[in-house]
C-alpha cells in the first residue's frame, strides 16, 4: 500500500511559515492584498471563492473580490486591471475561471502586471516559467513539487508523466519538472494509447477531471501517483484515479480530496506574498 | 529505405514564396530591415552569420550586422537594443549566439520588442507559444513543422519524442507539437534510457550534436526521422543519427546537411517578413 501524500497537512505547515512572513510584512507596514475578479455566477467559482477567501484570512492576507455582471464588455474588464496594475498597494491580480463568452482571456491575461501575476497566466511568467528563470509559479504546479519535496521524491532522471495539457496544470508543471531533469511526457485527449506512457511513469500526474480514468493496469510497480482531477460520483468527491485497486501498487499516492486541492489554495497564498516581498524589494 | 526529407529544396522553395512577399512590400515602399548583433569573433558564428546574409540577399531582406567587441559591458548591448527597438525601421533584432560570458542572456532578450523578436527568445513570446496564439515561431522548429506539412506528415495522435532541451529547439518544439495534437515527450542528458522512448516515436527529433547517438535498435520501424543534430566527423559533416543504419529503417529521414540546416535560415526569414508585414497591419 503506498504512503498517503497528505497535502491538507502539508499545507497547514506551509500556512504557518507564511503567516510569519506575513507577520513580518505587517511589522514594516505591508499588507498583502491580493485581488480575485470574478464575473457572473458560476457555483464552482463561489466555493473556490469562499476557501480562498478563508485560507487568504487565515494567513492575513486581505482578499478583495470585484463580483462583475455576467455580460460585462472587455474593455470594461481591461479598464479594472488597468487600474489594480496601477495602485500600489495591490500585490496581486487573478481571474476566477471560467469567465464567459464575451471575454477574450488571452487579451485579459495579458493585461495584468506580470508583477501581480499570481497564478502565472501572462505570457511573460509562463515565458519565464520555460527559460528557468522566474519568480511566480502556478499555484497547482507548485503545490505538486512542495508535497514531492516534502517526501523527498526526486525527479532527476525520472520518467515523469503528466495526463492533462492545461495552461493552469499540465504545460506548467512540465516546465518545472523538465527544470528538475525529468524526462516529461505530456498525454492528453488526443493520445491514442495512455497505457503505453504511463506503464513507464516513476512519477504519474493526472488532471483530467475524469473519474476512474487511471486504472492498476495502467501503473509500474512503485509508481508515485498525483491526482489532480476532481470530479463527483454518487455524491462523493473522487479524482482521476481508482483509488482502490491504485493505491496498493504504489510507493506513494495522493488522496483526493485532502491530496493537491489544498496545497493549490495555499500556494496562491504563497505566491500572493512572494510578490508583495519583491514589490518591497525583500 | 525511408524517403528524404529534402530540407534544401524546401528551403528554396519557400524562399521564391518569401520573394514574391517581399516585393509586395517593397511595391508600398517596405524595406524589410533584419538587425543582427553578433559578439566577439565565435569561429561558426562567422559561417551562421555568412549564411544568414547570403540568404537575406536573394530574398530581399536588409541585413545589418552590429559587430561588437567580446568585451562589451551588459548595459552597452541594452543601450544598442533599445535604440532598435525605438528605430520604426528595424523588423527584425536577433543576438547571435554564444555570446560572452559577462553578458546576462535572459535579461537581454527580455529587452528585445517582441514585435521585433525574430528568434522569439522573449519571455512573452516563448509563453505566447505555450498558450498557443503567437505570432512568431523559433526558426528550426517552424522549419521542421514546415518540412512535416510539406510531405503530408500528420502530428494528430502521434508519439512524438525530442532529444534536447534546449530553448531554441527542443522546448519550443514541444510546445508547437503539443498544439498539434502530437503527445510529446522531452528528453535530455539526464535521462537514464533514451531508446525507452525512442523505440515508441512515431517521430522522433534529435537535436543534441552528438554523433551517432541514434543507432538502429533505437528506432521503431517506419519512424520518421529528423535530425538537427549538426557535428564535424572526420572532416565531414554529421548529425545525431547513424544515417546508413537508420535510414533503412525509417519511412521519412532529414539528411544531414541539406535537411532541416537549410530550413532554419529560410524559417528565419520568414518571421522577419512576418514580422514586418504585422508593423504595417499586413
Amino acid at each position: 500500500m503506498g504512503q498517503l501524500l497528505d497535502g491538507k497537512r502539508l499545507a497547514d505547515i506551509r500556512a504557518r511559515k507564511l503567516q510569519k512572513q506575513v507577520c513580518e510584512l505587517k511589522s514594516l507596514g505591508v499588507q498583502p492584498l491580493f485581488c480575485v475578479i470574478n464575473i457572473g455566477d458560476d457555483p464552482s467559482s463561489k466555493i473556490y471563492l469562499k476557501t480562498k477567501k478563508s485560507r487568504a484570512n487565515q494567513i492575513g492576507i486581505e482578499q478583495k473580490l470585484f463580483q462583475l455582471p455576467k455580460t460585462i464588455p472587455q474593455q470594461e474588464l481591461l479598464k479594472l486591471i488597468k487600474r489594480l496594475n496601477n495602485e500600489k498597494a495591490v500585490n496581486g491580480i487573478m481571474i476566477q475561471l471560467p469567465v464567459p463568452q464575451q471575454i477574450n482571456l488571452n487579451e485579459v491575461l495579458a493585461a495584468i502586471d506580470p508583477e501581480k501575476d499570481v497564478d502565472c497566466l501572462t505570457p511573460a511568467n509562463i515565458g519565464r516559467l520555460w527559460q528557468g528563470e522566474h519568480f511566480v509559479e502556478p499555484a497547482t504546479a507548485h503545490g505538486i513539487l512542495a508535497l514531492l519535496d516534502y517526501y523527498h521524491i526526486t525527479l532527476k532522471g525520472k520518467n515523469a508523466v503528466i495526463i492533462g495539457r492545461s495552461s493552469i496544470v499540465g504545460k506548467p508543471l512540465a516546465a518545472l519538472m523538465l527544470e528538475r531533469d525529468a524526462t516529461v511526457s505530456i498525454l492528453h485527449l488526443k493520445t491514442k494509447n495512455l497505457a503505453e506512457y504511463t506503464k513507464r511513469a516513476d512519477i504519474l500526474v493526472t488532471a483530467t477531471g475524469q473519474a476512474n480514468l487511471v486504472t492498476a493496469e495502467m501503473i509500474k510497480k512503485d509508481a508515485v501517483i498525483i491526482d489532480v482531477g476532481i470530479s463527483r460520483v454518487k455524491g462523493k468527491t473522487v479524482g482521476d484515479v481508482d483509488f482502490a485497486q491504485v493505491a496498493p501498487l504504489s510507493s506513494f499516492i495522493t488522496p483526493v480530496p485532502g491530496g493537491v486541492g489544498p496545497l493549490t489554495v495555499e500556494s496562491l497564498m504563497e505566491q500572493v506574498v512572494q510578490l508583495t516581498r519583491r514589490n518591497y524589494g525583500k
